[in-house]
């Protein structure tokens, strides 16, 4: 569907995110953890304010991991592409854009 | 912590969602699943943009779910107060609004 | 378009931010300043960044106005309509919903 | 406060909006007119879902200001910085992030 492996920037299959990988699988980790935390809470028919809490937790929690894979393909892909093309950057920057405002809109 | 034992329209631990439980306990295994899914993606090295969609639709998916119990709490344990007691309503609108608060603001 | 004079709760034209409105209306004025302020700062050609920190505080401040407003609209028309008739307090549960969506998914 | 004068892809006083500026301008005016009318709103004790409705459109317009503002500078200032100079791209992505944080965040 997209040309992961022909990143400008990048050996195949290396992404920005590459070097905090072990960081990004354990906050994913964590995460699953809590959404099946929240669905346990359900489950137990606890109250609901204090589900919408932990639902906010984790919305917030999926946000902040965003946020750094998002800074990560800038700091790489995004500029790597720059120094090499400007056409190709124009298009990552699009491609980049397209996320962000799917992140500010939700 | 609070008071889910003495919501003043509901039995103890009966609450608004209640009658949509096994609706709400679906959608959380599934986005349990999306989770999972999102930490083998990184896991195998899939491109940053292709994640971030991903993440986006969990984050989605998961504020729909606290749009439901937001509404099925205001239909039930909010009105509820209402007709009981103003000075119950008065409180229970005030927590419903810190947690409507932090949805927006996040 | 919408029943404003009808409101089951309320005099004609009087509404749950009623007794706050010139607090409104001085939020707003200072919102309309704030707006002016940017066009400003974009016409004197000052720093991307710096505009993108004022326009964060406007949208800021305008979510602040509409949980305001909300607030006072669940406190006394869907309270209202609570203690009245079980059906238009669906239907006022019902419109907040999407109110409260719209703030939520954007 | 900040580096406007120094941006290290451009004139003094040159930023990345620089060639949409007409079209923010323009923007803007709209905006405050919008806000405006939010103002005449309340004040002519409109129903608080209609006047919820028109904060969720300037809101969103100012949004979708700001992700103009940051396509622009990501594409002048970032990606300028990141073919003059590594250190300062990198000073420059920590600053966009900070931008788009505010905006996810809010």
């Amino acid at each position: 569907m997209n040309d992961h492996d022909t990143c400008s920037c990048h050996e195949p299959h290396v992404h920005g995110y590459n070097e905090n990988k072990s960081k990004y699988l354990a906050r994913l980790k964590r995460i699953e953890g809590q959404t099946r935390g929240i669905h346990r809470m359900i489950d137990e028919d606890q109250y609901c304010i204090d589900i919408l809490t932990q639902v906010s937790a984790v919305t917030s929690a999926l946000e902040n991991v965003a946020l750094a894979l998002l800074q990560d393909h800038i700091a790489h892909c995004v500029t790597g592409a720059a120094k090499a093309d400007g056409e190709a950057a124009e298009a990552k920057i699009a491609e980049a854009m397209k996320a962000i405002q799917k992140m500010v809109k939700s």
